[in-house]
């Protein structure tokens, strides 16, 4: 099965600077997309977009062009049309997630994003041949997204909806939380310590254990921090022996 | 109270092109945030940061300047940094949908999102400045971010904590389902149609009305379509009232 990445296609229709190009190819690639098709590009190839492309150039080398809107999205089943404002015709209006999630569940073949020109979006005459339009929430006083910054919000929302952001990357981190017992252990231990080095009067407790629990409940110990304290506090324990017989 | 677009302020470290930094402004007012810190760029304020940022100079204008990273953390309570890769030594790691969570729901007064250099990101000293490390979720193979486009997708999850993006504008759109109701009415005259001008043998319905129903209950006609739909099976009706007596 074709995965998201292969199916879906970013759609840029008559953009003016080559930057944007070059950036959005880059947007793209770090969200594993690959599909770029242009239309009507007022310049490109170019070296301001191969310089923005940094690393994605492989992005802009396999990129298709096309003369008008309907020849780039005449495969497509599914074409969705990003606007940066409410249109005077109404048309059926999705936000990113909305559409990361649509795009991932059915069974589409081949799907369209596309962007309009940077000063002036797409014509009414494109958003015709789009099935639905994207609009990616913006300040309502200033709704001025870049071109290639409203790429890289919809092929985030769009790698998030496929991986797994709870399991990716994060638990390599290999950090492991410490057992409730040995969290008590080092509770009692610490108390000790105190007590040896005259720093807690039991008869006036002052909640400072209650304190002292408080803080590390809240701040959950890995068990590489736990060894540390640990370390330390038999070491004090240790060196206060005497005092303590 | 202070809002999160107030209480957050976006902190890049020691930026290397001044372009970077004035589209960081603009992805930054597109999303209602308006708090930059800059620590140590190596050219700004520059002409270049200007053009890049659009409409959002005044966040240019308004932005505090700082020589090393301390100090421009000192009135912070939470300091988020920013990493594109598992660091060496384990740091409590969020992605930047929890990080939005976070930040709307404590009660935080002052946070800081540090972003480091373009070529090698923050410093381990730096690093250890910060709560905790955020990690944008990308491509495994590619994760060259651009800088702004790093501060994009993370001030657009803060706007979307904050504002329900279910009911902010897409409603404005104003359109209308139709009832039930009306549907039906709509499916009868239709299959009036349908015999009046012999598309259709009652005899032989072959699901007909079935696939119909199917069609326009996955569309959802609007108000609007449906009037349309409604006024051509009137003419039609009209039109073939002779064949039908």
């Amino acid at each position: 099965m074709k995965s998201i990445f292969d199916k879906v296609s970013i759609v840029l229709v008559s953009t003016t600077h080559p930057g944007n190009i070059g950036a959005a190819a880059r947007a793209m690639k770090t969200m594993s997309l690959k599909n770029l098709r242009l239309v009507n590009p007022l310049n490109f190839p170019s070296a301001e977009a191969s310089v923005r492309a940094a690393g994605a150039d492989d992005v802009l080398a396999e990129c298709k062009q096309f003369s008008n809107l309907e020849e780039a999205i005449k495969d497509c089943d599914l074409v969705i049309g990003t606007s940066a404002r409410i249109r005077g015709i109404p048309w059926p209006m999705i936000h990113p997630r909305e559409c990361a999630k649509k795009i991932s569940k059915k069974a589409y073949s081949s799907i369209a994003i596309v962007f309009g020109r940077e000063s002036s979006g797409l014509s009414n005459e494109e958003l015709q041949l789009c099935n639905m339009v994207l609009k990616i929430p913006t300040n309502s006083e200033y709704n001025s997204l870049n071109l290639a910054a409203a790429v890289q919000i919809i092929c985030y929302e769009m790698y998030l909806v496929v991986s797994d952001i709870n399991t990716i990357e994060y638990e390599k981190n290999n950090l492991v939380f410490i057992s409730q017992e040995k969290m008590e252990q080092f509770y009692k231990n610490l108390e000790d310590c105190f007590i040896r080095i005259g720093f807690y009067d039991t008869n006036k407790p002052k909640k400072l254990m209650h304190r002292i629990r408080r803080l590390f409940n809240r701040a959950q110990l890995y068990e590489s921090e736990w060894k540390i304290l640990h370390g330390f506090i038999s070491k004090i324990q240790e060196k206060t022996k005497n005092n303590h017989n």
